[in-house]
Parts: structure tokens; C-alpha cells; sequence
């Protein structure tokens, strides 16, 4: 049985908590939907905030909403060198330990003392797609892209739930790397 | 028996003709040396060059001498979104078709017609080496680079000759994938 999963490229993004966004926007400010993300409930915001390291800044990094109970800078390696700030690979939550950064928005000035990360790469699964395919949560799997770019990524963490939609979520780098684009699909081999 | 290969990591940079040399320097203007490659009489430049595309540019881009039979300016996938060029998956040196780019030197501006590339990931060997390991020249093969972020680079093109040192030559989107840097090492598998 094939177990082919749809791409998503997630290009850098922040997530914010409640208390980060009145300080960036103004007291009480709620996120607007830009447009739906493939988790259910997930949404790119309209509103976006400037992010600054000691080597660089990024001047409109998309929100994701909603608001989460730790704000967190999802960058690639390649955005990392770009503003000097040294991210480590982490799954999305777990930030312990990771960098800060300086976030801007139109109403004030945030200082993360952490949450920089390289997010590692991974795979949504309902839990039904999991228990089709005798998937675990937090299983490593090995996923194929194909065509002239074709690789194979090791070390894709499985994560399982009721709320979760299929999908495969890699960042920028490993798009260009593969020249695979969001829409494409992937395999699970292993 | 291992076939362990170094790896090297391209950043962008740019190949010129004498001519162009001239262009952009001054008439019968030498390239001087900055450090060695690890190809044998390959070196980069002290001198740089702006190249202009219509999204954008990229200031200091170095050059890699000696002097070329034709231009070419190897970028990643994520640079070619940065400036606008629609660069295509090319072995060095096959630039037929391919798009053209604006190049700035201190003694004026050249408009290449062509040449610019996202560089086909490749290993150089010396016959001797692939002679040893049983591959031959345009052979495609597959090489793991390990680690976190592990994967496992298809359609790696093998190139063979007696100017050649052993080393694996991929992009700066394919290292950052891989978490992956020059120094390191790699493994054909296949």
C-alpha cells in the first residue's frame, strides 16, 4: 500500500501568545484570518510583525493564529545565517533552551528570551490515517520526494491526532533543496 | 567497502570570461587569488560583483577563477526567488535556454544573455577513484548525508576526470536541509 502524503512549505512565521499580541498591537487586538492553514483551526493571519537579530532583520514575518500559550519564531537555517541568530532544530513547543529575538509590531517592541527554532520536519496524521498505516506518534519515518531535485528525508517525526489533518510540513530549505513546492506529495518508505 | 566522500558547499558565486573580466575591472585586469578550491588551479577571487535581477540583488558576489570559455552565475533556489530569476537545474556548464542576469563591477555593467544556474548536485572524481569504486562518468548515484537532519541526495551526477579531486559539490539549500557543512562527509549508497 502507497502511503502518499501532501507537502506543505512552511516559509518563515511566528506564533504569538495573547499577551505578546496586545503588546505588538494594542491591548485586547485579536488576529484577523488571512486564510486557512491545513491544520483544522489554524489560520495565516493578515497582521504580521518585523523580527531583528544582531546580523539582520526580516521586515514582515507572517502570524499564525491563533494566539498559543509561547510565542515561537519558526525560521530555516538559511534565514538563521541571515540574522545571526543560532536556532536549533526543535519540534514546534518544545523551545526550551532555544535563542530570543526582537519582535516589532505597529504598537511596540517584544523581547522573546526564547522560541527561535528551526522547526524539525514532520508529518500530521489523524489518527486514522496513523492506525491505517500502523503509524506511531513521534515514530521517525524516511519520506521520498521525487523528480531532478529527488531526495529522501530522514528523521520526519510522526505527530498523531483527533485534530490533526495529513500532511507533511518541511521548511523553505528543504522545499528548494528537493524543488518541491506545497501541493506536491511525498511518500512514506519506512 | 565504504565510498565516503568530503562534501563541499557552494555558496552563490559567479564564473567569467575574460572578457567580461574586462568589462566590469578594466581592460586585461588579472582575477587575484583569495584561497584555493579543491579542485586542482581552481580558486576564489579577492574580487566580487553585484548581479541584478528583477526582484532583487546580491551585492558581493564572489568569483570563482580562472577565467571561463562562458559566464555563469550558480545561485540557490532560495536566491532565485529572492532577485526574480527563474534559474533551472543545470550541470556547470550547460547554460543553453537558461535566463540572463545583470553583473555590476567596479569598471562597469555586463548584461549576460545567459548562464544563470541552480548548479546540479555533483561529485568530482579523479579516475582513479572511480575507477576504484566502479563508477563512471554521468553516473547517477545516491549519497546519504547523515545527522538530524539527515536525508538522502538523489540523482547526484558523477563526474569523472584526471583534473579532478574527490569532493562532493552541493548547494547552500541542500546543506542547510541537510544541517550539513564543508569538512563534513558523505556516503554513496547506491
Amino acid at each position: 500500500m502507497s502511503k502518499t502524503v501532501p507537502v506543505g512549505v512552511s516559509a518563515r512565521h511566528i506564533h504569538l501568545t495573547q499577551e505578546h499580541i496586545d503588546a505588538l498591537f494594542g491591548q485586547g487586538y485579536q488576529l484577523t484570518e488571512f486564510k486557512p492553514l491545513s491544520q483544522p483551526g489554524q489560520f495565516a493571519a493578515n497582521e504580521t510583525v518585523a523580527v531583528i537579530g544582531p546580523k539582520g532583520q526580516f521586515d514582515k514575518v507572517r502570524i499564525l493564529g491563533p494566539a498559543r500559550p509561547a510565542s515561537q519564531l519558526e525560521i530555516s537555517r538559511t534565514d538563521s545565517f541571515a540574522i545571526g541568530v543560532k536556532a536549533p532544530v526543535r519540534e514546534s513547543g518544545k523551545i526550551e533552551g532555544t535563542p530570543g529575538i526582537t519582535v516589532k509590531g505597529p504598537a511596540g517592541e517584544v523581547e522573546l528570551e526564547q522560541g527561535v527554532i528551526v522547526a524539525a520536519r514532520h508529518i500530521h496524521f489523524h489518527t486514522s490515517d496513523a492506525a491505517n498505516w500502523g503509524i506511531k506518534d513521534q515514530q521517525l519515518l524516511k519520506v521520498r520526494l521525487g523528480g531532478e531535485r529527488g531526495l529522501i528525508l530522514e528523521n520526519v517525526i510522526a505527530r498523531v491526532s483527533e485534530s490533526y489533518a495529513l500532511d507533511m510540513h518541511i521548511d523553505t530549505d528543504e522545499a528548494n533543496a528537493a524543488g518541491a513546492k506545497t501541493g506536491d506529495t511525498a511518500e512514506i518508505i519506512e
